[in-house]
């Protein structure tokens, strides 16, 4: 079990996947904050059945977290994670530093509307800017032919989909289920932030959308499922929620009722924590 | 003489690119709204130079022009255009619509800060995000190897090369010499604006400006110059004056003497025309 070489500069990134591609091979990518858990790995395994190589990205992107947010403490675990990568036989690491990623004179943003406008934007309006900019440099600097993004943050993955049609970039871009623990929650870098306690009320946030999956299907009206289910997580024991939200499952926009392919959102706190999720309806 | 071959969707464009790469060409670009002049075909030529094929591309941007400006009036005459490509031995236009560049959906905007600041964004504060996102378009699409862009339009040359660094485009970006009618006046497609008597004084903008760089290069603050550079333009018949300005020659940033390489920088009205012209100081 070899522990994958690192790269920390795009220089050296283009210099191995050059030469990968100069032998045929197709390439995919797995772009990651580290702090890898099951998740991860089953983007890496569904990458590997696409392509012939893979590379994995590690960069804790300071762009997309907020001042009051959660960036300093934000897990980083090189070590480890390289360790778990070289058990599914990954390629390649890259890891740049941020001023490879943001060298002095750094200048450019990129914004992308549509899908990303409301839910997560209400809360983080940041965010998506700061993903949107690193994602497409990420790309960039590698030119994989596949990348896989999790569906457990799918608004980001609705907003990567967008930008990469929008700006022609050419990769392919697929979603992978979301891995859960044995009581659903969904897994998440920051589910290491929860107390037992607080963990325990984690667990419900996917039993409560479960219901509300149910009650769509069962004709609920969306304004109403989205009402109960914001309800459900705060008798569930979370301190706040700052969405459920029944959407277009492509577009992200509001629908009135079940009439087409859909996607149920939910974020909310406990203690200091803030967990998101979602599931097709 | 045989007339460039037209391409007006991104899939043909990659059919032929993609054709000349893998007979191991060197693919080069020519970005161009159209109405072409003499200083395009010597884009055209120094691309030539610089690469085994040439595409030109003719697409006027609407996401640059604000509702005031002349997105509607600006020329359009893509059948001589291309009969003056022929003449100069190009291979390939791509001339697509708006639907194709920008289809239905469309939501991202590039934001590039740093060179895009002050100068043409204060008149013109639509303008970069607009050429910024249409010209990574324009690249993403084509995946040159070499692109060349007129210094005519200096700033958004700064700018361009700051985005495709910042976004790790695979690209090298090269700026061509300003191609000058007999009295000096920068060709430009929008010189086909002026009347006789605007013509008459649009040529002096050149020389003003030659004058200012004789002052700088004398020891005059640049203050001072950018000042007498105002009044001479008034002088010589412009009805307004929005900037002459002697910036640092890469980043565009305000600079108080002449101790960096430099350019100066100016925009003026005649009638309904505004003319850019800049030099080097």
């Amino acid at each position: 079990m070899k522990t994958p070489e690192i790269v920390h500069s795009i220089a050296n990134l283009h210099a191995r996947v050059g030469a990968w591609r100069k032998n045929g091979a197709r390439v995919g990518m797995v772009p990651t904050m580290g702090a890898l858990h099951e998740g991860h790995l089953s983007l890496v395994r569904e990458t590997q059945s696409r392509a012939d190589k893979v590379v994995a990205s590690i960069f804790v992107n300071p762009a997309q977290f907020a001042p009051h947010e959660d960036f300093d403490r934000y897990p980083r675990t090189l070590e480890t994670d390289a360790e778990k990568l070289a058990g599914v036989g990954l390629d390649l690491i890259f890891a740049p530093s941020v001023a490879e990623m943001y060298p002095a004179g750094f200048a450019t943003k990129i914004d992308v509307g549509g899908p990303s406008l409301g839910l997560e934007t209400d809360f983080r309006p940041h965010f998506f800017g700061g993903v949107a900019t690193v994602v497409t440099k990420l790309l960039t600097a590698t030119l994989p032919d596949v990348a896989v993004f999790g569906e457990k943050d799918y608004q980001q993955l609705m907003v990567i989909k967008r930008l990469t049609v929008d700006l022609n970039l050419p990769v392919e871009i697929v979603g992978a289920p979301i891995i859960r623990e044995a009581d659903g929650l969904a897994m998440s870098s920051r589910n290491a932030y929860l107390k037992p306690d607080e963990r325990a009320v984690a667990g419900r946030m996917n039993v409560v959308l479960n219901d509300a999956v149910a009650r769509l299907k069962h004709g609920d009206a969306v304004d109403q499922v989205e009402a109960f289910g914001k309800s459900d997580l705060l008798e569930a024991g979370f301190n706040s929620v700052d969405y459920v939200a029944v959407r277009d499952a492509a577009t992200l926009e509001r629908i009135a009722r079940l009439d087409r392919p859909a996607r149920i959102l939910a974020a909310a706190k406990i203690g200091g924590t803030r967990l998101i999720d979602n599931m097709a309806a």
